[in-house]
Parts: C-alpha cells; structure tokens; sequence
C-alpha cells in the first residue's frame, strides 16, 4: 500500500518564516520547514514513529527489575500514549485512517527499533529517553512547515515531556552501580546515529530533491547539542 | 517487606449497608462490602492488578499482526494507564508510596499473568478482556466497603471500559479466520478458574476469619454471569 498513490502530491511551496525568529533555534527552524512534508505523511511517521516508543516502553516495564521501576515506567509511558493519541485524534481530524497513513513507515521504523532495542533494561531506558527526546525535538522543529492550526496543536501535544522521570530513574540506577556508566555512555552514542538517519530519511520525500547537505548541518548540530546536554544530566559523557 | 507489620491493623466494623441497594446486585454488594479490606491493601491490590494488566495488553501492542490492531490497543493501554494513574494517585493520596503498597502482590499476580499469558496474540488479547473486566467488576464491588470519598473516586476511576475495542477487534478477527471461535471459547472458559482465584484470595485478610463460602456464592455466580455476556459478545460459548 503506498500512501502517496492515493492523493495528488501537493507542489511544494516555499513556506513563510515562523512568527518569532528570535530565538537561536530560528536558522534551523527556518531550514527545517521548507523541507517539512505534507501533513498527512508527517503525522503517518511522527505516529509511527510514537508507537514504537510505546512499544520500546512497555518493553521497558516488562523487564523492569523492580515494581518501583515499573510503576515509573507507566508515567512515561502514560505521556507517549496521550502524544500518540493526540497524532491519531489529528489524523482523524484531517478525514484519514491512522494505520493506513502509519503502515507506510512501519518497516524502517521497526528495524529502527529492533537495532536500537538494547541488551537490558538499562539500554532499554536509555534508548527511549534519547531516541524519543531527539525525534520528538526534531518533529517539534520539522512541524513549522505545516500549516498552522495543525501545527499549533501538534507542537503543543508533543512538547510533553517524561524525561525528568527518565533522568531520575537512571540517575539512581547509576549512582548504585557506577560500572554502568561506561556502559551506558557508550550505548547513548551508538544511539546518535541511527537516530538522526531516522531524522534524515524524514527529509526524503519521494518526487521532491534531495535538501542540501550543508543546509541541514545546523539542524543536525542543534539535535546533537541537545542529545549531550542529555548526557550530561545523567553524567554521562555523551 | 510486609504490608502489615507498618500500621496497627484497623479492627474490623461491619459497614452500613450501601445507600441504593435496590439494583439486583445489591445482595453481592453487600456482601462484599463486609468483606473488604483497608484501604491501603485494597490499592495495592488493586494497581498491582492495573499494572499487570497494562503488561499483558504492551505484550500483545508487540505481537500485533497489523498497525491496525496496534493502534487500536493502544487506546486500550491508554484506558488501562488512566486506571492505574487513578490507583496510584489515591495511594499517594493517603500518605503512602505505591511500589510498597504494591510490592505485597507483586509474586502472586505475576504468577497469575504468567499462568494467564496465552500461546499468541489472539490468545492474549481475550486474556486482557476477560480476566481484566471481571476483575474490575470485583474491585468497583469490593469498593462499597471502603469509606465513602475515596470509595466514589476509586469507583469512578474502575469504571472506564476499553471492551468495546477489543470486543470489535476480536470479533473482526473470529469473523476472518472462524477456526479461532472453539480454541478461544476454550481459553476464555481457562480464564475463569484463575481470575477467580485471584478475586478469591482478595477477601482473604491475613489476621481476619475466612469468609464463609456460602456468602460468597452469589459474588462469583454474578461474576461468571457477566462472564458469560462478555463471552456472548465475541459470540462464543463461555
């Protein structure tokens, strides 16, 4: 099933600048909403996209080595649920299926997580905090392209965060075993890349040129920023 | 850890009858109202049960055979996460932490969601319809015995029901591939046994006189009544 053979492709339109360019984050707002795609395919991956860290949660809480550990989880999880259930509700909103605009992506994305799963539950918390943190900023940026009563209510629904609940939880499991910080550290690093092709294939949208490299530097300089300063909150080298 | 040695164990005070006793349920109602116990055994319970629900419905978003059914237990995770949120927002409530409330009931009910698993997703999903509805049926019951602020929020909380969701999807799929109707009318009738099992052991208060069984036989013989228009509603025999 493809999802673009079912409607005319929109031509692509140069995009007005957001509103309030004052912040440092304005050079790659910009660049980012002039290669943001369609609503429909948007909303498809960023919901595709928040079931897999659904799933990579309750996996988490599965494994979890405690009932203190696993009660933490259902509040992050809890979070990822209602922006999932705010990406369907706008999807619905717009007169399409949501499985049908996320099966397209379904694919690339579980082989995403299934690379990314990690080899306990340590790995498995890290993964969802970085990977989740960095797509989530990133759909938040790549959402200015959109028109903008969707992308008021996207915005918002994303820019809900559990990470304090995250950082916290994995903090004390650090701080009781300090050998795992190495370890962690290591595997945050590993996560980068794979997260940011995740980023990137967003960009490629079939039948539109490929964006210029140099252009997307600053974004992808901006998301890694962000990833170390996610590090550091753990004490982890990023 | 025990539950029990942190606080003087309240002596037991039959309770007032409920205000509306008309309904015909009111004799189970009353019954079980006797036999609840503190609040704080009660919640425990009560969100270890939530929680372990919302584990069996995370196994089956991860073994889906479609987007389609993801999405749709999703929504089914997200009513079962609004329950346990509730549970562990009165613990918190009452001066207490969850994961201690909680921990007491952790090695029986993980044994009954091992026990209760089932060989594949269909198998898993009526494990999530049935065992979690009848227990909620229980909870909301056993809640008259509970004061009367907390007994109203607690009820309310119970009462949201994801069955309409997951009577659709098992029923689409019973209808595609109808060999499944004999195997899950089967599992669902295993269900039974051990989820009342489970309600069963919620009545036995460490420190307290058995309930007599005569009592208690009208209790199950309504649970298994609306077992029983659960399993109608799939149209299998119960």
């Amino acid at each position: 099933m493809s999802l673009f053979g079912r409607r005319p492709r929109p031509v692509h339109v140069p995009k007005l600048k957001p509103r309030r360019p004052s912040a440092d984050q304005a050079v790659n707002r910009v660049s980012l909403a002039e290669l943001t795609p369609d609503l429909p395919r948007y909303l498809g991956q960023a919901a595709y996209l928040q079931l897999s860290n659904v799933e990579t949660i309750s996996g988490a809480i599965a494994s979890s080595p405690t009932t203190r550990d696993k009660v933490a989880l259902t509040r992050v999880a809890k979070v990822s649920l209602g922006k999932l259930q705010g990406l369907l509700d706008e999807i619905e909103r717009g007169g399409d299926t949501p499985e049908e605009l996320m099966e397209y992506f379904a694919a690339p994305i579980d082989a995403f997580r299934a690379a990314t799963r990690g080899a306990d539950w340590y790995e498995t918390v890290v993964t969802s905090y970085i990977t989740a943190s960095m797509l989530t900023d990133f759909f938040i940026s790549l959402a200015d392209g959109l028109p903008a009563a969707p992308r008021e209510r996207i915005q918002a629904v994303l820019s809900d965060d559990p990470s304090p609940i995250i950082v916290k939880q994995l903090s004390a499991a650090i701080e009781a075993e300090p050998v795992l910080a190495s370890r962690l550290a290591l595997w945050g690093r590993r996560l980068v890349g794979d997260t940011l092709l995740v980023a990137r294939s967003s960009l490629s949208v079939p039948g539109r040129v490929a964006p210029d490299e140099a252009r997307l530097e600053p974004v992808f300089t901006e998301l890694i920023a962000a990833h170390t300063r996610r590090m550091d909150a753990l004490g982890l080298t990023a």
